[in-house]
C-alpha cells in the first residue's frame, strides 16, 4: 500500500531500519518519518556517519575489537598489561568491561559461543587465535569473561580444555548477587552460587 | 570511556542512532554493534538508502506528503477525487489512511496541532494553505482526520472556524468502539461517544 503513497526510496529505508535490533516494522516507519522530517539535522549526518564508520572502522587483527586503527587502541595502549588476556563473547562485552574501568589488561573477542543447536563449532570462533596468544611466553593469565549462560559456560569449559597444556592460569568471573540486586529477584542458581562462594 | 576503546566515528554513530524514536543510548549502542558486524549486508546499504532518500525525497508542495515526485503521487494519481480533502496531522497519519484503503480523495498534512503549551500557532501549521485549497470551486468536503486528542480536537475546531465562510462541508471521523476492541479496555469518553452515536 505504501509504495503507491511514497517512493520506493522510503520503502527501502524502512525495510533496512527494521533490521536494526530494537526496531520492528512499525517503529522503523516511525524512525523513517522522523528522519525525513529532520533531514538536515539527522538524516544526512546519520548517512555520513554510517558511510564514514563503514569505510574506516576495522576489526582489530589481534583482539577482534572494532576500531579505526589496526591493531586497536586498546591493544596498543601504553600501560596496559599484556600478560593478562580477558576473553569476551562480543565487542559489546569488551565495551562493558571498559566502562567498568576495573580491567587494565588486554582483550580477546571470541565472537560468540559454541552452540550445537545453531551449528557454531570451535573453528567458527576466534579460539585458535586465543590459544596462540595465550601461548606467548609473557602471558600469565586468561580471564574467561563469557556470559553466564549455558552456551557461554560450555564455551568457557571448552576454552579451558584447549588452554590446559599451557602454563597459564585460567580464571572466570565470580558468580554472585549483583551489587544493588535484591535476593527476591534473583534466580536460584545465582543464589546458590553466591552462597557457595561466600566469604 | 568508550572513546578510549573505539574511534570517534563509532561514538558519533551511536549518538546519532540514539536520536531515533524508539532507540535510547543503550539500544543505539546495540544497533551500532549490529551494524558494524553486518557492514556489507546492512551498514553500507543503510548509509546509501539514507543518502538516497535525503537527496530524492521531497515535501509535496500541494499536500505535504513525502515523495520523490512533487506534487506527490497521491496528488497526481488518476481517479482520486480532488473534491474531497482529508486533513491529517502528520505524514504517518496519511500513510495509515492509505493503508486502510477506504479513502479515495486527496490529503492535506497539517503538520501538527495547535498547542499553547508548546507555542504552536496557526501560522506554524499548514492551515492557510488548507483554507486556500478548500476555497477552490470544485472542493466539496474537508474531512478533519486529526487525532482524537485534546490538541487534535482544538485544532479541528480552529480549522472548522477558518473554513466557516466557504461553501464546503466540514466533517470529522466518527468516535466509537474500535473494531475488535473490548468495552472493558476503553475509556469512558469513548464509550460515551459510541453510545451517543449509536445506530
Amino acid at each position: 500500500m505504501l509504495n503507491r503513497t511514497s517512493g520506493p526510496e522510503i520503502l527501502r529505508l524502512i525495510d533496512l531500519l527494521a533490521k536494526l535490533p530494537g526496531l520492528g516494522p512499525r517503529s522503523a516507519k516511525r524512525a523513517a518519518l522522523h528522519l525525513l522530517k529532520k533531514r538536515d539535522q539527522l538524516m544526512s549526518p546519520l548517512a555520513a556517519a554510517l558511510a564514514d564508520a563503514a569505510a574506516k572502522v576495522d576489526i582489530c587483527r589481534v583482539c577482534g575489537n572494532f576500531d579505526t586503527v589496526n591493531p586497536c587502541s586498546v591493544c596498543t595502549a601504553p600501560g596496559r598489561d599484556g600478560a593478562v588476556i580477558c576473553a569476551v563473547e562480543e565487542v559489546g562485552d569488551l565495551w562493558a568491561m571498559e566502562r567498568s574501568g576495573v580491567f587494565r589488561g588486554k582483550y580477546h573477542v571470541v565472537g560468540g559461543t559454541l552452540s550445537a543447536l545453531d551449528g557454531v563449532r570451535p573453528e567458527d570462533l576466534n579460539i585458535a587465535s586465543l590459544v596462540e596468544r595465550a601461548g606467548a611466553t609473557d602471558v600469565r593469565e586468561v580471564i574467561l569473561a563469557l556470559n553466564a549462560t549455558v552456551d557461554g559456560q560450555t564455551t568457557a569449559h571448552y576454552i579451558t580444555d584447549r588452554l590446559a597444556h599451557l602454563p597459564v592460569k585460567v580464571t572466570r568471573l565470580a558468580h554472585g548477587v549483583p551489587v544493588g540486586g535484591e535476593l527476591d529477584h534473583l534466580d536460584d542458581g545465582t543464589i546458590a552460587a553466591a552462597m557457595a562462594s561466600r566469604r
